[in-house]
């Protein structure tokens, strides 16, 4: 399974961890839906700022 | 290996692969870079829109 983990990069260039598991990204009017793939979801105020997919890591900025 | 397929979404919605095995994608000042795990790179004018990590697809949309 090629899920990765989801971080929200701080302003002080910190990472943290917002959802493990994540399989979609859909973007909505003001954000961004996370969906893992136990279906679990979190909408955040934010965008993809980046990727590392075979680290499995999805960097998001909040908006 | 947990890379992605790059797809960019025409206005048609279409979807056109652009860069298979794609390992990083980095946001540069006009756009996005991708970067493959062979270390292909690529710049694209445009924004990453939507994953779907499960499935190895990154789907980018032109600015």
């Amino acid at each position: 399974m090629c899920e990765a983990n989801a971080y929200i990069i701080e302003e002080s260039s910190e990472e943290r961890l917002i959802m493990e598991a994540v399989d979609q990204v859909i973007p909505e009017e003001e954000g961004i839906r996370l969906v893992s793939i136990f279906g679990d979801q979190k909408f955040i105020r934010g965008y993809i700022h980046s990727l590392s997919l075979v680290d499995h890591k999805v960097y998001i900025r909040e908006s």
